[in-house]
């Protein structure tokens, strides 16, 4: 299932004992529908306050289940702020994490007030040089540890990514900025640290030259702060067409 | 001054005693800065629950203010809900109402659940026939009478407009619409009337070619029912160029 939600209200996608969480309501949901809870594993986890317009999560059962009446029931049960965009049967094989190719987010930004978009945009003042953390971003589009933007408390092992795309671009409405990476995987905390990061060059507070070092020193005291989580969405995961 | 605002918490534009209302805060927030509270005009009245990213309005001053240090300080007072775009001085003349040329409203729907916009978009579902919607929007762009989308309380007399543009556009996410609308003034209620007749013909309530009797007719019971106002947003007001 294809999975959009509002993180403000929630402790995160992750299940944790007497917080709200996203996998906990739609497990919650599931439970109610099918009369069995069943477990919901997500393509990763996003941490409290992210939101996702395209999360991806599979569940298994022992049958066949008509997921077009599932899909309503379910999106009747959850709360506006989750949305079950799609639900379709998978082969048995399917894993939302392990299968992703590619995941898509995007961090926005808004250099003048938007009460439109407040729930999900980061409100940066005055407006930083985004032509500047574009050259800063090209830097990014490699095959590397990138250890320098994980979260030291991480307990991931292999932290080489693959960074295909990273790039800021301006939207339809003035001061409206998102910024688009897509990367076959992530780190813990790692859109948020290099958001971070960028905003420090386009600021004029780290230099732009510098950032090699910084991605090899694989030191996250050498980046810059993590940006808000209310700016970053994650839009978007791939898998094999099969 | 060019404004933003979140309608959801207010009873619309115009000031009501005891409600609150944009223009009320913003009359609010200038009179503490300036130590006078002047009479702010909007180039015209949105209704409770309606949005803006570019509502216009100007206020009349005895001698020049730093219009930024203004600006700034009004931000700073206005709640989140509400944004202050620009803040220019205008020659003495300029009038925001009877100055405005063009007005551009947009309204928003979403034929599945949308957690990220559901402060500002309409659920539909299941999807209308936005080809027809598109057919039925374009018997719309003409110089005319527009009483049959007009709300009968109005007290306006002169009920004749000139839609030049309407039209429905799917934007980027799946399954988001837009309904795109400019003309040289909208009447009362005008845009949710027309958007609720498009959506009976979506769904196959109304015929398309029922559309030029009913603009004929000028008479409101004659049109669809009004969309509900969270959709709507007035994203701009066009002014000649000096």
């Amino acid at each position: 299932m294809r999975i959009a939600y509002d993180g403000t209200d929630f402790c995160g996608w992750q299940i944790q004992p007497g917080a709200p969480t996203i996998q906990g309501k739609i497990e919650e949901a599931l439970g109610i529908i099918l009369r069995h809870r069943p477990d919901v594993v997500g393509s990763g986890r996003t941490d409290a306050g992210v939101h996702a317009r395209g999360q991806v999560a599979h569940f298994d059962l022992p049958e066949p289940i008509d997921t077009l009446r599932v899909k309503g029931s379910l999106n009747g049960l959850l709360p506006d702020s989750i949305g079950i965009l799609s639900l379709d049967a998978a082969p048995d094989t399917f894993h939302a994490r392990y299968d992703a190719r590619l995941r898509t987010y995007h961090y926005y930004i808004a250099t003048e007030k938007a009460p439109l978009s407040r729930s999900h945009r980061y409100l940066v003042k005055p407006s930083p040089d985004f032509a500047l953390m574009n050259e800063a971003a090209q830097m990014l589009c490699i095959r590397e540890n990138f250890s320098a933007f994980c979260r030291t408390q991480s307990e991931t092992k292999n932290r080489v990514c693959f960074i295909q795309k990273a790039t800021w671009l301006n939207e339809t409405y003035e001061g409206h900025w998102v910024f688009k990476i897509e990367a076959d995987r992530f780190l813990h905390g790692m859109v948020r640290a290099i958001v971070g990061t960028l905003l420090e060059i386009g600021r004029g507070n780290r230099s732009v030259n510098d950032l090699p070092e910084t991605i090899a020193s694989r030191d996250r005291r050498m980046a810059g702060p993590a940006a808000p989580a209310l700016g970053l969405v994650l839009e978007k995961v791939s898998y094999e067409p099969e």
